[in-house]
């Protein structure tokens, strides 16, 4: 106790090896969850305890759809009221764009509160001209739009220059973020082969190619990839689909308050 | 908002790509989950997230004897008053017939709540007339009956027509529905090879050779497994062994609210 | 129920194969958690469910730097008031030893409420001579220590024999146990291969050469680990790193009422 009959907190007396993070609002070092269903008793437990580390709520594929009206406005509210952004998966866009309801979607979406819109093609192709619009009409809208890179099918073939062209047009479109897709699983998709490693010679490319890296974000539900990530690029890494239960690891990996990154920490001061 | 001040929802606007899926109750497209220890608040939480999605509700294993009475008899209620049914795991009755007090074990049961019950012979060699005589009893004190074929040993053989032969009788003797064993693992056992995917020829097999495929379950607790069968069989193919937080992703599953599902509908359609 | 209008528990019933289980308080078959970040609800709940079967709760890594203040003297309290221990990751002490922080380290762990003290150097080299110093601190503030043996990067050597002299220096010193290294995934580190099997022949050496194995503690956090150390020790063997989810489901597997320890038992039977 000080003084004052404060408790002192482990930062007065520690300091973490890997050095400050930036807090919220954040617009760097994001920490963004894949919610696959967890309940409103759930959702609170975890904003109470680890709020501050949660930047942005996805809730994951078209799940959206599955809630009663009540718990999905009493989630987005909970979710919103702790300053964490929340949004509906991509799938569910990208099933709107099928049906032509792509202006019903976003109305929907804002009227029970979503305040972020993903916009990805991780299943059919999109034209870019749709993809343009959608980005868009919901900046206009007000939302804050992410959109995603890479197809979620591992034999579909991309090209780093397709992706930084993609990522270059849709930051001039208005989205805020760019999500290099990883999907839920982290396996033989985008920069990940089918062990969940990152192929490294394509990162590289892909962060030299584009103008503001600091833009992209990266699925890394694995925690091998998430401390790959944390040594290659610093602890304002911005990372998407963490699992609720991981929150807290992740953001002790980030400051190397975790073995993995602390060791990383140690050698590089030998 | 509709001129009423009622919100829509999604399904007014956007039908899935999947087609409709038959509500509650059901007596096919069931989904079963595996309870390894929920506390209630997290019961209660799942319930009230996801209760239109759950039908069969199992205490793994037989953790049942592990619980507080009290306890045991709320979550018993808390998951009855959903309209979901409940049973103890398949072992536990094994270890009672084990100990030739099947009688009791039953009696007890049903002073606790539960409203199913589960025949199996997972780990010892269960002889037919005991096998039978379960099944009789448990049905005629009016509990929903469900039966286990295929071993949990995956060193154990079996062959196509003496499990042909098992749903027969058991279906025979009163059972509701017959489970396909996959474990809680989903690998090595079964059906399903050493990586856990799903050996065809003999699902094919026997799906031909029974009287009534939808009466056969599926323990699929891998995700590639789900999208397997919901692809061959089609969203209303029932499934269990399901981890609590994955209800409203199968669910997303099933309707083609997600990529893997709705890609392949996609290819259908092209 | 029974002439008292009590409803009678399993156990009046059943004998369950692997025999009796000690009671708490325990000093041996010890069921320890890793918390990678559980909320006070969802602490609450695992406790009311299964407190009888958890003696101490690891808040894993160095996360115990990332509570609130006032969330994290709360789960303190809660989980005492359950008679179960609780310690902060033994990342955390390292992080503080390498900032020489050792008394304030303990004063704060001590001021927050904790019971118990890891002392580890999974991923620094500690100097026998501050490692004794930190157990010989910690014991004479009143903390439960535990060390740990084994480093948590699979490509540093260790001797059987150097285990054991550590071992025999910790209990010496004043730990209660020892924790042998599996790490939070279980696989290449300690004594198990990369595919997570056990190496027994590492096993049987290090039980043979101490004085008394029941101070040995297990990091076990898959399945077939447990499974494997309750066939080779009995019910009553220590394992820690147990996902709060799965703390019935490893009692199940001690006791005898899951298939593979029930296969076990019956095949000894044989």
């Amino acid at each position: 106790m000080n003084k004052d009959g404060l408790k002192k907190t482990w930062q007065e007396i520690l300091s973490f090896p890997m050095g400050t993070r930036c807090e919220k609002p954040r617009t760097k070092g994001l920490t963004m969850v894949i919610d696959k269903g967890l309940g409103l008793g759930e959702t609170r437990d975890l904003l109470n305890l680890a709020g501050d580390y949660i930047d942005f709520f996805k809730l994951g594929f078209g799940t959206s759809a599955l809630y009663y009206n009540h718990v999905l406005e009493e989630k987005i509210n909970l979710v919103t009221s702790h300053g964490v952004e929340i949004y509906p998966g991509g799938t569910f866009l990208e099933v709107a764009i099928l049906q032509d309801k792509l202006r019903e979607y976003l109305a929907m979406a804002r009227d029970f509160g979503f305040t972020a819109i993903e916009v990805s093609d991780g299943t059919m192709d999109l034209n870019p001209k749709i993809r343009a619009e959608a980005v868009t009409r919901a900046v206009e809208m007000g939302f804050t739009v992410l959109t995603e890179v890479g197809k979620k099918d591992p034999h579909d073939d991309f090209e780093i220059k397709d992706i930084v062209k993609l990522v270059s047009d849709d930051l001039s479109n208005g989205a805020s973020y760019v999500i290099v897709e990883g999907r839920e699983s982290g396996k033989g998709v985008g920069l990940y082969d089918n062990q969940g490693n990152i192929i490294l010679s394509d990162l590289e490319e892909l962060v030299h190619s584009v103008t503001d890296p600091s833009k992209l974000i990266w699925e890394a539900p694995i925690k091998d990839q998430q401390q790959e990530l944390i040594i290659r690029f610093g602890p304002d890494v911005s990372i998407v689909n963490i699992n609720p239960h991981e929150v807290l690891a992740l953001e002790a990996l980030r400051v190397g308050l975790r073995a993995d990154t602390l060791k990383s920490v140690l050698r590089r001061y030998k």
